[in-house]
């Protein structure tokens, strides 16, 4: 069972801000690990391995490691690439080769769903080759989609930032006596996990009047009528939506405004769906805010949840100890085993069960009008987000992040 | 110079993470002073003034009270309101009975340019028609652009949410090897300090590439071919700008995009400058991020500077000891006594001062080409932003804040 050589880590698809603490895990358990030789980070996701760019990450001094507990993004650098299939180009090849030339037996993919389908086909054709490998997928998302696991890092330290912006800008845009509606867009292409955290302050009386997730179709009209209800009842009216919600023809409310494009996995990339319900409520005649969340709420390590970062971390130790115990093929999974006082443990799932499917907010999860969402969303969310990350600040007042010296290999 | 009575306190202006923090040290040196019998509250600015909209302060908590150190937004509510001249109107006569009504012989306005204004208007009448009154300005700007003191309480803690923010930002949108360009539109209508502060992760080797603020014009044509170039140097470009900047001719850059409305002081509202840059480089062909920090910079209280946390706390109480000690028809203002280490004290400027001018940049801190800031720009900042505010959470894993009861005065 005994498999000795190096490791390569890498991380894909978009940042979170935990995905650098999976990759301190990672790190930390595999130098500690007698069966692992070297330890070496890929650049830029699976890039670095079909270019044979990688870095040695022993030769990193151990504290700056540990700030990569609160470092957001993907200090490694990530990618988008979609690979080929076997025999498409020269993909495999190349990566077999990297493989081969650096003796690496243990891979440890930090990513997303499509990730998880690329660590997949690895798996399957490198050890088909003949050169014994062991793969194990990270979970990483702050979409909160990939199947298989109860949550997924990146998810709890996203929704604190959405709970923790939105009590914020509940405050501010309530101030002035001039009934204001507020528009805040959220990410969440097929999954409204973060726009439902954005409920958290609801238990604080500072939630959304109404939440729009993917979940369940837009309907135009009724959304025009409960707006216009809201603003006679209370003045004020504050909207969340997720980025991708659909109308009943499943078409994005955000392309009645802008076209989107597609990015390399073909899906649609998405924006501006504020200022597409912005501008179907013009009439009512009141100062409108379109707020977006953009970027801010998927690296906003500041405010990272502090349940979140140990997990992410966690998963990152646990992938290297499945795969010296001989485990390849698999994703790290969470489990919920305590709800109060909440517990979680880890567990797995095969590669090939996780790609390409989706976890959703379950419809009976969401009020029937489909407008805002019900209890079991607050008590799935509550425990994940609670706890401060604490955090050292440098001598400019900023967050103390890693630096790493990035030394590459030969 | 004894003069026994009550107290009002009014908030007014755009929200900041810290005019609560004023509010406390009001409150709490109010309620110590021997000469102030009742501690009150004017819902909405003068609004609650002129329509008689009073709460009690006294009979809030103290816990709560001191809650209010890290509440960000206007807890009494704020408004835009524009008092007219005396004699056009009813307000300054119902100010006047609001004021003999309720015994008021001290008010603290805590506000911006326009309040100051207000104050300064409102001393020069009630005084005249025979109410003893003493009026004392608190001054409140995320902008940092009110004349007379050093610097503004509010500036302080949006910037360290810019800072913290765009270093933030910085690792996110250079993760990919895909060469984006990523615009920040921050706030800031005549003076630049706040996308300034932007800079700050220069330090640490992560600023934007291009500043733009209002102190300078801005060409077209040379944003085009600065972006064109940094573009081919590093492939990420990151450009902040200031939602005010204007080009040669004076117009707002954010008017090539959007037609902007006015708020009833006849200022230009603005937004859409981030877009409207973005279609300037559209033809550059990359992707292009545009990141709008929205109302997220002037409430984000979560990530409030520690010194400024203090330094609007300690402008609260110093007005009520300025006001016992007889002043009235002043602003409080900060001085910077010392760099390194940072000290400040608290001085007074005649309300009339302060009106209707702006601290701006000086030209000499932005650099020759007017993209980016000099040397003392930093030294000016870095004081302001140091140190984490400390607060607490709440069981929801939210920012525990203030809860007051508004008790009405009858």
């Amino acid at each position: 069972m005994s498999l000795v050589g190096n490791c390569v880590v890498a991380q894909s698809g978009g940042p979170t801000s935990v995905i650098n603490a999976s990759l301190c895990g990672v790190i930390q358990e595999a130098i500690k690990a007698g069966e692992i030789t070297g330890v070496y980070g890929s650049r830029s996701g699976i890039l670095g391995i079909i270019n044979d760019n990688l870095v040695d990450l022993a030769k990193e001094s151990a504290e700056e490691i540990e700030f990569l507990r609160n470092t957001p993004s993907s200090i490694l650098g990530s990618c988008r690439y979609k690979l080929k299939a076997p025999g498409d180009g020269e993909d495999y090849d190349k990566i077999l080769n990297t493989f081969k030339k650096h003796n690496i037996r243990y891979f440890f993919y930090i990513g997303g769903n499509d990730s998880m389908d690329t660590a997949d086909k690895l798996n399957k054709f490198i050890n088909s080759s003949g050169h014994e490998i062991r793969i194990i997928g990270v979970p990483k998302t702050i979409d909160n989609d990939l199947y298989g696991t109860d949550h997924c890092p990146g998810f709890g330290s996203a929704a604190k930032y959405i709970a923790t912006s939105m009590s914020e800008i509940y405050k501010d845009a309530t101030v002035y006596p001039s009934d204001q509606i507020t528009i805040i867009e959220i990410m969440g292409r097929n999954a409204g996990w973060l726009t439902a955290a954005s409920a958290i302050p609801a238990l604080i009386g500072q939630g959304p009047d109404l939440i729009y997730v993917p979940e369940v179709p837009f309907h135009y009209d009724s959304f025009k009528e409960h707006v216009s209800q809201i603003q006679k009842q209370k003045g004020d009216v504050i909207i969340c939506a997720s980025e991708g919600i659909k109308d009943v023809n499943g078409i994005y409310v955000a392309q009645n405004e802008t076209l989107a494009g597609h990015d390399s996995f073909g899906h649609a990339q998405l924006g501006g769906v504020g200022n597409a319900l912005r501008s179907m409520v013009s009439n009512l005649g009141k100062k409108i805010r379109v707020v977006e969340l953009s970027l801010l709420q998927r690296c906003g390590a500041h405010v990272a949840s502090a349940v979140d970062v140990e997990e992410a971390y966690q998963v990152g130790a646990t992938a290297v100890r499945l795969a010296i115990s001989g485990k390849s093929g698999f994703m790290v999974t969470i489990n919920r085993d305590s709800q109060e006082p909440y517990k979680s443990s880890f567990g797995t799932i095969p590669l090939s069960e996780v790609a390409n499917k989706e976890n959703k907010i379950p419809r009976e999860w969401i009020n029937d009008e489909g407008h805002g969402i019900k209890q079991p969303v607050f008590d799935y969310i509550l425990p994940l987000i609670k706890g401060k990350n604490a955090y050292k600040e440098d001598e400019f007042g900023l967050p103390r992040c890693a630096k790493l010296k990035m030394i590459p290999v030969k």
